[in-house]
């Protein structure tokens, strides 16, 4: 990455929430939210925070170089190496206590003496990006983009090969390019397979028809996340209809993504389409996520998503309209935006018009 | 798989575990607890088990063809497919009431009213695992032991390429040998990386001397889990005194497995010839954790183990001693072992000598 992290600002913004929510610390147990404020990347760390931005960060010794590695361009932060990690910050924060993340296992919270709960102090900093994770944003929806594009033109998807075939293809790719891993279980579903939503990869052979690929990279600890459904020989009459008014829903859903459009309204553009068309009982999940630290993280663009909530410059979305006929075929499409002062720009700048294979 | 899985009979030992600890149901919301009890594998879900073995699933509408394909086999699961999933299944409980999972994250909890914690009590039937889990768990540590050695007498490890070209190759075989996935992010660790216990893959140049690779499958939802460390070019000195006596650790913790002995005593046998060699301070992690639907799991064999506590035939527990020198080299040997009437069954069956690449 270019720009170094600026974590001492994501942690002033924390800091602001948690004295705002008049507790003195706040416990982060969320590793993500820890990588966040920190750069630390480890599986086993937990970050005390103070209300003036500095903070304890704890993990255990088979991380002692690399904790010391990650978190030298970030003063500010205490670091103590221990097994009881929840132990050391109790005795760190003191009688002042602490407050603690909803994600916290219940089993732990009670061990702690069921601290208050403060949700999305952390979370709501990460909501709009900053330049460095715009730029990370971009480098992985990019190198998976430009990868599938040479993975479709390579023949990656033809009849005859298992989906698992297809996938370790596709997976080797993104690899040899260059991410650090897969951001999520692909998913390559072919046949009756595509009326799955969330089908991953099984044994079958390829047959003709149309394909759903949905598949991610990590990226210096950023997700990909995007869904192409390709057609394996000439698309039959249903296949054709199909991806004609998903595509026209996933269009409608895009145009609609901009500041000061909440995703509400996203979801409801790419709904109107498919309900207007009869397939609206056929799309039964929601029309998108944001993506960064997680892959799968907020705002939510859903039915259940507060009307009232608005999209904001720096945040990001995924559009991901699908439909499925169980028992029969399926397909989704999916890029994700980031939001712009003008409205959106895709990190997967790959055609989206159906690509007979 | 060749026998179908007993999910009843997984139920039953729940339930009477549930009755014993005077609850009515308990409230399942770990997802390999969900698959153990059900066979349902998705991302969504909650189960309301019964002091009768029986019991409500519930996940949301992507899965509604999934769930029923994947339980049809398991009779005694009620099915209902709604977005609130705990709402559901509190009013299935209704005044009877449930015990939740200390996993459960405590929002969620406090969500619900904060209902008492019943610990461990799936966790304690997943720890003997029956033939259908012996079976994918050999069936997942052949697969991964066979494509390593392969990806070894291929050249996959040489002086040149990078940690992360190395990786892409080892998981594309992975995958392509039929592989569901990675069950944790591979670790080719060469040089100084070699010193991080948790080094990972980075985009640094392969050079001559140790490189640690711990690896690990997903196969029918059960995990693999091994390490083999080579040495690219001659070892020097250094490299053939470390590896020689992190294999004798090895060998000492592995010939203490068996049906009565502690996995305190396992963790022991290997801390043992490193204290004498002295090089025991530079071992900074557990010697070993089960293997199963999770790669980490019971049993846990370290200095915090409770030494009353004894292996029992159907466990599963890895052997993985390692030695870290802070800014020079590393290395690690790990297999993962079934406890077997006799002793230990290792399910990487390929050899633990030192391999010159």
């Amino acid at each position: 990455m270019s720009a170094p992290v600026d974590h001492s600002s994501r942690r002033a913004a924390v800091a602001r929430t948690i004295a705002a929510a008049g507790h003195r610390h706040l416990l982060v147990s969320d590793l993500k939210n820890i990588r966040y404020l920190s750069g630390f990347t480890g599986s086993n760390a937990a970050l005390l925070l103070g209300t003036d931005g500095t903070g304890t960060i704890v993990t255990d010794g088979r991380y002692d170089t690399q904790i010391r590695q990650q978190t030298a361009s970030s003063p500010g932060l205490d670091i103590r190496i221990t097994r009881d990690l929840f132990g050391e910050l109790t005795r760190v924060a003191g009688e002042e206590g602490y407050a603690i993340e909803p994600g916290l296992p219940v089993g732990a919270a009670r061990g702690l003496g069921d601290p208050e709960i403060l949700a999305g102090a952390v979370e709501s900093a990460r909501l709009v990006k900053d330049d460095v994770e715009l730029d990370a944003l971009r480098e992985a929806g990019h190198l998976a983009d430009a990868v599938f594009t040479e993975f479709i033109a390579a023949g990656g998807i033809r009849e005859g090969i298992t989906e698992i075939e297809a996938a370790a293809d596709l997976e080797h790719r993104l690899r040899s390019a260059g991410a650090d891993g897969l951001s999520f279980d692909t998913i390559l579903a072919s046949g009756t397979n595509g009326a799955k939503p969330h089908a991953g990869v099984s044994r079958d052979v390829i047959v003709p028809g149309l394909v759903t690929v949905d598949f991610g990279v990590w990226l210096d600890g950023y997700a990909s996340d995007q869904t192409r459904t390709v057609c394996v020989g000439e698309p039959d009459a249903l296949a054709r209809e199909l991806y004609e008014i998903v595509h026209r829903s996933f269009r409608a859903g895009v145009e609609t993504v901009r500041p000061g459009v909440g995703p509400f309204a996203v979801d409801k553009a790419c709904r109107d389409v498919l309900d207007e068309a009869g397939y609206g009982k056929y799309f039964v999940h929601s029309t998108g996520h944001g993506v960064g630290l997680d892959v799968h993280e907020a705002p939510s663009a859903s039915v259940r998503t507060d009307p009232a909530e608005t999209l904001v410059a720096g945040e990001t979305l995924t559009v991901e309209p699908g439909v499925y006929l169980p028992g029969k075929t399926g397909l989704r499409i999916e890029n994700t935006y980031i939001v712009t002062a003008e409205g959106a720009e895709s990190v997967n700048p790959s055609t989206t018009e159906l690509q007979v294979v």
